[in-house]
């Protein structure tokens, strides 16, 4: 799908107008709101190519997507977002509507401001001032720039990003390198850039014993005890110390549950469920067999379940990074920092496709009610990305 | 309430057809079902002045109970029972209607033929034939021999004997001994004489911690690992080793529940239920003490609620637990065990006003399909019933 230019209502090279017309879409995730068709509408004119890739699978809501790229030469430097959003809340903690994107005292508000149809706007306006300046000195841009956007990030993320790479791979669509606009700043523009993320795993164990009367233990077996000294060991002690780039991985049990409303019954089983949020010491297995070496030392009949919803990854400092972080000190006279803490991103897929970093706005209102970002983040970032075109052609491919 | 002795269609002297009477009145608990009217009819022509006590509570149903005292002199020998049965369950697991009363091959089929209308029926007809022996050598029986009958046995017991005690204090009524009919013996009469119970109490742990997200556990408190080492510090070590007359008090966990739905956040706070069964050693608070001493070790907000369904009781080996032991030895050949093990029972309540032994039919089937005893036992229950009147009122008073 294609959309005619002349429905374009707002200039490109402004941010604040594109996140503007963004932050108008009610994009709640997974619904689309009219927010891809914003972008077409912005990227079509510069002469991008748009795809618009509809996934759906059983069980999930159907969801759109957009790749976008400009150019057919290598490399193919590419940004990665999503236009959903988390749902507005209560809307009476808000002060403004949350889909108005109204302006006051030089900030824009509107859910997604900072996460990330922002981020986005500063894209586009920053790629729209990059075709327009090689138009003015006669050429085209070097190479290809490309846009990933998912209208699936803050839901299910199956119908998303993935897909979107999957479609890619087998259509010959190759990545040099990406920058993921997710809001990576804790308190200003250039404190970091996330040049990874930890994985997370979530575990589910089920301790198994045998029912009974209270009074009578003999006759029973209670499997609690033991479910509460497998739940102390796993928590007793670090997974590890952290690494280089890495903080310390973390265990946190999410839930107990047993559900015995007979105060005299000794209950047959106890579930405990555990998230895991690991760094690169670590996968899947190595967890695995780390929680069964402290079960199996308690003893007794359990199972344990387990699912991944995404490794840890890292992109070693390098020429991706320093290009990124070159462009922030150069645009904030801020050095950022290389961090892997937080939670996961859309980064865990694209890391098996090219290097990958993020970089976007400050993240303190994110998911909150009032999100906003100030004008001049916005127009800052968009020029950090606009430094990140001039140069990247330069140092990466 | 006094009932019409013309109505009387059984030999009040006669077990099996006193408890088939009563395994015909329907008293699930709290319905009396007729019951209690069965036992009137039979003891009101005997002599016993009958007293229907009838008690509620807002939030509980209104029970019958029945507190029957023949003679106005001292000693005042009580059996105490009830006449409440628990639910037949699945019908289609008896062999037989549970309320026919139905006798093969030398058995009485029904529910509460140990539990324990039969040996409610077993004293009815050893009380009978106690004061026709009386009669007969032209006397009345010495003392008093007084039946305090439940309703509320098997349910809250909340209306039923505790209620009646308090009635009897008000009334000046004082019992000098009592034996509780519960089937006792494991396996065959004259097995097992219940000189006491250990104590229950029931025990709620809530643990406070601060919610927060599985990725940033430092803007949180998981209140998970120290619920689970609280619970592992209380069931690592026993309470005691038993005393003379007691097995060793018993913890055990019986529910733990948090409920957290969402595997990426950290739970606020989570919940444990525990049940002691506690003997002499203890009270309600030594053990929240004991409780206290390893939660605060632990340390962090935790919060411990408790209630206590009955005191450990005991009544030493002396006058009165040799009398019985001696009479079911005269008639089974077997000389019992003393014995504290088990569950509550209503001799909880009683032993605050005098010495208290349990002794009953034998406990195989009790709240099970197919409940029945022996014809057998159903006889020489009321021969040992009946030895107990005729040396109490020479042994104590
Ligand atoms: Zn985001
Ligand atoms: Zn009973």
């Amino acid at each position: 799908m294609s959309t005619d230019a002349a429905a374009l209502s707002f200039d490109p090279c402004d941010p604040v107008a594109v996140a503007q017309a963004l932050i108008r879409c009610p994009s709640v995730t997974p619904e689309d709101g009219g927010a891809l068709g914003v972008l077409e509408a912005a990227l079509a004119p510069l002469g991008f190519v748009c795809h618009r890739l509809r996934f759906e699978e059983e069980g999930t809501a159907p969801v759109d997507n957009l790749y976008a790229r400009l150019g057919t030469e290598g490399p193919n430097f590419c940004f990665a977002g999503h236009t959903d959003v988390v749902p507005p809340g209560e809307l009476k903690g808000w002060s403004i509507d949350p889909f108005a994107a109204e302006i006051h005292n030089g900030r824009l508000y509107g859910r997604g401001a900072v996460d990330m149809k922002g981020a986005v706007a500063a894209f586009v306006a920053a790629a729209a001032r990059h075709v327009k300046a090689a138009k003015e000195t006669g050429g085209a841009p070097k190479g290809s720039i490309s846009l990933l956007i998912t209208g699936d990030e803050e839901g299910v993320a199956i119908n998303g990003t993935r897909k979107v790479l999957d479609w890619m791979r087998a259509n010959g669509e190759t990545l040099d390198a990406c920058v993921v606009g997710e809001p990576t700043n804790p308190k200003a523009l250039g404190d970091m850039i996330k040049i990874g993320r930890r994985g997370s795993m979530t575990a589910f164990l089920t301790v198994y014993g045998a029912q009974g009367h209270v009074a009578y233990p003999h006759l029973a077996d209670n499997p609690l005890p033991r479910l509460a000294r497998m739940l102390a060991a796993i928590t007793a002690e670090p997974l590890d110390a952290g690494t280089p780039h890495f903080q310390p991985s973390n265990l946190e049990l999410t839930t107990i549950d047993v559900g015995n409303p007979a105060h005299n019954v000794i209950p047959a089983l106890g579930r405990a469920t555990l998230n895991i949020r690991f760094n690169d010491l670590h996968t899947a297995d190595t967890l695995v067999a780390w929680l069964r070496e402290r079960f199996d030392r308690v003893g007794g009949t359990y199972e344990l379940d387990h699912f991944v919803s995404g490794d840890s990854f890292l992109t070693p400092p390098g020429p991706l990074t320093e290009l990124v972080a070159e462009a922030a000190e150069r645009v904030t006279g801020r050095r950022p920092d290389y961090s892997t803490t937080g939670g996961t991103s859309d980064a865990r897929f694209i890391k098996n496709f090219c290097p990958v970093v993020e970089f976007g706005l400050v993240g303190q209102t994110m998911h909150k009610v009032d999100e906003h970002t100030t004008l001049d983040d916005l127009t800052r970032l968009t020029d950090i990305y606009g430094e990140v075109l001039r140069t990247v052609f330069d140092r990466i491919g």
